[in-house]
């Protein structure tokens, strides 16, 4: 038990805590410097070296879980034991808690400065978007939700693929950054209405801080209690999205001609393929755009 | 039949969906938060998102072909078999209609909120420029035509070389973020006209899902009945930038010395070399700079 | 002593020279262009290229050590002499000295044209923020110490896992442009509150060359005598940052399988591991998101 | 003669034709858009994005002399025959004329409802500026030419040490984007005073073109016959530059302990190292940043 908390806790903790402290600094420094010195795609870059970071941190260590809901997917795929997923989450949890309240210290003066010490979640100085993500207002439930499992299942299907060898693989060596770049255009793309969290910990952990940091319930009652969205959304999003990636993509892949010897790369070897194999094709591979 | 269908339509499909879902969606948002949330940057990089993750999706399966123009351009180069162009391009323009949908979905209630729930191509709240491209207003159609021609021409020769052995070839695993950087290149510097389609799929499925949508027919009617050009223009584009890449740099390569094992990564064993070759410079390549 | 001081001083000298060039430069061109030739993230984009070719003009000899925070750091970790430290933050303070008098030479012009000849540190026209960092008004003297101490433990916690090859090491040949983007990180999300000097010699030299050149002692005096923050917090941060990476990653590696034929890419060897063990889990690692 | 001339003008033509068209296009789409469709940052990110695509198509035939002031280098460091270098500089002036052409050709419509069809050099709506440098209103002659002095300088310092296999090379098949970057850092930082051309092919090929275009002599006679400085400064600069490299980086690189194999990659073969050989320094390198 003792071994399990310290390995699992430590990285997954420091993973989260790691991405969040490059994406909320960030969102301070546009924010409180009235976009002075950034705007909003410097936000969407800082969370997405904040990942390549993290996942160069601890990737060797925990397989670099990025959000429960990817936690969740690969439960799903069969690669982690679904009695691990519980303590992941908290970790991830933990890890992005710590980094808001980090965040909030950096930034105390600045936050009491803009909003003239009226930690709001409405208004034209509101800070707590800094930490957690809230809907624009025209938006309905529904679409929020939407949103979320969109946006989730982009990623789950886009950074599923870099490691299979038998379609293109990215290098082992540089997966960090290439996810890094992935998470940039969705959060270019796909924050136009709820913030693109596509991450429970990510948004619960920081909202959880603003609660006991001073901008009270509103945090979850605003908006007709939209916290629940990017909660419940992601994961849903998540298992979508690699459910999409087995269907169109894993089952139409060639059975591989040689057993892999680096397992850790392959996700075929886990799953049954149910489907017929995918016939290859010697002239579409020919060319190679 | 029903495999080329499968291991085509699939594919294609969701190379084409996964572009226009990260750029349609950008476009979406930087237009409805009236550059808010983003900025024309934004769009250009997550285009160019968009393409490095369907290549990292599908260019194991397909070889890649970004667009109908780059897989005519294929079929003139004698890789791919004139037969499978039409499902290709269908398969292409499905995925784009599918995307364009989904981004709708996403963000229906910005678009309504943004337009006020009157979906116009003109005007200062037009939200058609989301999905399809339009032209400038001083634009005449021979200056759009020469457009589309230059910017799909520069397309085919920027990427035609980075699989050639004898030249500098790219690592293959890292073509696609290479791919996806002269994208961004040519969307920085040729949308100034007229939005930089540059791909008859990535244009005609967004307008065919505008005008099933509720913009009418506008959106095939306005500005002289201007659709035809992004369909017509990237086609014969691509054709002139193959042979502009034979001409000045294929024909100029040394002949190899070794048999290439690797096929999928040469052009010219399918093309007869007519010129005389060129003749190895060893001072000029001991420095390369 | 002589051969010490050539291979010491020349390299660090052009490393920080190259690094405060690329920066300060930027720096100037958008303040003195009143932003209408770049903006606030051309200058965090600079600075990071700058850091790319300085590694790769001089990792190969002097190992690239950043800035004096990061010499200390490997003091500490046992890799470089003590005796070292000194002439090395020498040579580093040289280096910024002189390439800040290089841009005050090469933007002359266009410094006097917006300052109007008058050289301070306060007001709408100062231009004193080109070379040195500044609090924002609002900073608190403990808030500017700890943004300084959380900015330079994230950038050591960030790079000493890149190299290290129990977990998931960066391409050697490629470490130059991580480092760079991990410090675009920093500089978009730590610079709102006193600009990310996070390097006593990068703060300190130009400061010493905007003294001497005209802006006079109010460079030092200012905000209370300021100037000592970024001189004293980066090395404590650094050191700070150098622990959380060994206590939270480091011991938590697995011991290596085979020795390590490459030394320079591992810490671990001067290291000694005094706590447990981390048992390798096959489950989690088969996972590599 | 004919192979010369086939195998020499053909490729450098199109190097510089390609930069010149992904820049020059980006600087009119900004330019004619108001910045309403990119920003300062989108045309050196669009040079950049040229440089690449450059290096790619034609650094296997070429080596990819950049412009005329690497190729005087490459003269100076005995690597090119100095009977070439003037065919050389008339082929990369031909390129950077042909492309302007081709610009001017697609964004004629843009340019005329721009410029209200006045093709001016100075005021509002001056369009000269998409095509050569000029220099900001308030510089001095030789304040100009030590900006263009020291940012070939810096270009030549930070590319020549890409390819040495002693310090720390870049990989090969990566220097087109490594490149690139440093040019994006340099044209980001050093093109506050005069627009960076760093450049004589650059910026004569484009000026003779507004010349013959329809822009008048003023392109040649405005700001004091300014032209002459982009032609003259970039190779004294570029010349330095490798000077400098020689100085304070090549003579310390240790002597080479293996013949190398590869030459094309080395430098040091065609120069006699004078001075005294740097002694390798195990626990410098041992650390590796």
């Amino acid at each position: 038990i003792r071994r399990i908390l310290r390995t699992v806790c430590t990285p997954y903790c420091l993973f989260n805590c790691c991405v969040q402290l490059f994406g909320c600094s960030a969102a301070a420094q546009v924010k409180t410097s009235r976009e002075t010195k950034g705007q909003f795609l410097s936000v969407n870059m800082a969370f997405s070296v904040g990942v390549m970071s993290a996942m160069y941190l601890t990737k060797g260590i925990t397989g670099a879980h990025l959000n429960p809901a990817v936690s969740l997917s690969f439960c799903v795929l069969g690669q982690v034991q679904w009695g691990r997923l519980v303590p992941y989450c908290l970790s991830q949890l933990l890890g992005a808690y710590v980094a808001s309240a980090l965040v909030y210290l950096v930034y105390y003066d600045a936050i009491m400065d803009f909003s003239g010490g009226d930690l709001t979640v409405y208004g034209p100085n509101e800070t707590a978007s800094i930490f957690a993500t809230y809907p624009s207002e025209y938006m309905t439930l529904g679409r929020s939700f939407l949103d979320q499992v969109v946006g989730t299942g982009m990623l789950m299907l886009c950074i599923l693929c870099l490691g299979e060898k038998r379609n293109t693989p990215a290098p082992a060596e540089l997966i960090p950054p290439i996810v890094a770049v992935i998470v940039l255009g969705i959060s270019m793309s796909m924050s136009g209405n709820c913030g693109a969290a596509i991450n429970p910990a990510r948004d619960l952990g920081p909202r959880l801080f603003t609660l006991t940091a001073g901008w009270g319930t509103e945090v979850f009652t605003c908006y007709d209690y939209w916290f629940w969205v990017p909660l419940v959304a992601p994961p849903i999003g998540g298992v979508m999205g690699t459910f999409m990636y087995l269907i169109f993509i894993e089952w139409h892949l060639p059975d591989p001609d040689q057993p892999d010897n680096d397992s850790a790369l392959s996700i075929s070897e886990t799953i049954k393929q149910p489907g017929p194999t995918w016939e290859k094709d010697v002239e579409l591979k020919s060319s190679h755009f």
